[in-house]
């Protein structure tokens, strides 16, 4: 039973998921279809990239996984089947993969071209249903990636947020708000904790300086904020049972600062 | 393996939907559930009808569609089951399948009354788990439609939405607004080419003014408006990266105008 | 097949729900995931509570339920596994199965301790991925309850809301609002027909005073409000086509009075 999942900032009003559902089952009865999220803000890109991070990886390797988040339907940029040695990835070539390319060695990107495996009429602005999904199908169907297009190297890197470091001072971004308001920066537990298992330490995040990091968000009292090493891997700043993006005022992009102080343990 | 869809105005926070389901697979363990929309907005059977429309035809012919926006329910309201070469449908008789009647030549509707079908308590105010579910699940085992109740032909037909021609000119409806507030009109493309392949023309709503079509949404500037043929088969108004429906001061139910302007090509 | 539901207040934007079920399929390939719901407001135990009571006796009896609203991620708080002869259930030991085992009469906890059957990197602050997800795989692939960890009689029984009654008077309470804005009381049929039946009667709620049980939502013009009997099993005032909780200014915990007046029939 191949598994395939959906990531796409489709919403759930409009039937759009349930319709590429159709497509895929129409193809491939047997697909176990699993959705990641459909709240991708409109068009954010990154968002979707940081969203199909912390999720493709806790998939069998064998999963196809099929994104839409797609401004430029219709437009001249390439539909991209990629594999790797964790999953196979279908959807436009806009940098939506940006962390798949950075955290896989042997990415492997067709351009997705054969419209044999496209639905007979392809629409200027819904590519999810007439040639992401089949493609999905097909594949999940045995069908290799080769007879989907050409090989393609000319692909979008996309952005993939990096904090700067020099000596014991860490600036890195606030990369996610979740639905809880928890804020998510782009700083790893490995870069923060070679400084500061060493030394004392502060993090600021506009006016919130927090100088040490706690093991579960009720160490401290209701609505008070808090550092917290994220289940995603990076620095976050958290209130606990409140929104600290609202309460903290924080929005994404802003700078997060962690800095070493004093003399070494 | 069965396929069941299920479109609905439940929303997602109440569980309504997944007790529907447990009542299906209860039935019907090997059902492959797949939901179209639960955000239809609180009664709107008409949003339900075009959704649905937008995606049976995508499902394998022998798929069966739930549908349950139902202001009338525990009224004496009809439950139908209405089965057409391209699927069947089991729902509220309120006119939430009229597209269906409309598209198929071929309809056969079932009133639902046999109660050894459905829950042992049906209660007044959820028709879709006490009734309309166990129906589908009954159905997907097998269960034929002259089993449930006896035939009905006295069903709402409902109303889909046309345009008024008189020659050169189309006054037209906006029909839907999606989640990324594209402006989905009742204009089908057939009938906007006969008259545009042939002459300039100009499209208004509101204040907006559009003398073509694009073939993408990148194809104009971000911001500006747009029109566009829509995967759903109709004309469509959009603001690239925008939310045209906001942008441009449209609802539900304005007119919109196509007019051939000047000689042939 | 074995099923496993998921109830938590992820929201659908995160992807956090789609993690937990990669992990699942990952472990157990063949299991059939149902949505209850994700919508829950963030860490509100008692609506995830209710929601689940609502729920879980419409699926078969092997389902394995898991809830993931867990404001003590991370502390000292339990996680635990409660079977009953109607199904088993996985979360935190928070109350949120306070329905369950006032309504189960054989019920069993079990501490889950065994961290060969967690994932090997346990965050702080998503155990619904590294924990839940994981045990309830286990789970529905075979392994018993106590190979999970140790039997545990000290959890947290958590609040039901029962009516006061005095004679002739129930005085309860608004326990649910529902995405309809109908509102649910914490008063069940049973008692508040005990009442009524015999007598004349009047449900008070805010300004609103009704002197009668209507048969469906449609018994009433649109937008007046009106009593029923909820799906749920418990008394309702609502408004036909409309918000009750918005046209009433009702809140959640607001005291509802059923009060029988007069001589018996």
């Amino acid at each position: 039973m191949p598994i395939i999942t959906l990531l796409t900032d489709f919403g759930q009003q409009d039937g759009f998921v349930g319709t590429m559902k159709g497509v895929i089952l129409n193809i491939c009865p047997e697909a176990t279809l699993v959705d990641l999220s459909h709240e991708i803000s409109p068009q954010h890109i990154s968002e979707a990239a940081f969203v199909l991070r912390n999720a493709y990886a806790y998939f069998p390797t064998a999963t196809i996984h099929v994104v839409v988040v797609d401004p430029g339907v219709g437009s001249n940029r390439q539909a991209i089947l990629v594999e790797t040695s964790h999953g196979t990835f279908i959807g436009p070539d806009n940098g939506v993969f940006s962390y798949i390319y950075n955290e896989a060695s042997d990415v492997r990107v067709t351009s997705i071209t054969n419209q044999a495996y496209m639905l007979a009429d392809v629409s200027r602005t819904f590519h999810g249903r007439d040639i992401f999904s089949p493609v999905a199908a097909h594949l999940a169907n045995g069908v290799k990636a080769e007879a989907f297009g050409t090989r393609w190297s000319d692909f979008v890197k996309g952005h993939v947020s990096v904090p700067f470091v020099r000596g014991d001072r860490i600036e890195g971004h606030v990369l996610h708000i979740d639905r809880f308001g928890n804020i998510i920066t782009d700083i790893p537990e490995a870069m923060f904790t070679s400084i500061t298992a060493q030394k004392a330490y502060s993090i600021r995040l506009g006016t919130c300086i927090l100088e040490q990091v706690c093991e579960s968000y009720a160490d401290v009292p209701g609505g008070h904020p808090m550092a917290i090493l994220s289940s995603a891997g990076f620095l976050e700043v958290a209130v606990n049972s409140g929104h600290a993006a609202r309460k903290l005022g924080v929005a994404l992009g802003d700078a997060v600062i962690v800095e070493g102080q004093g003399p070494e343990f």
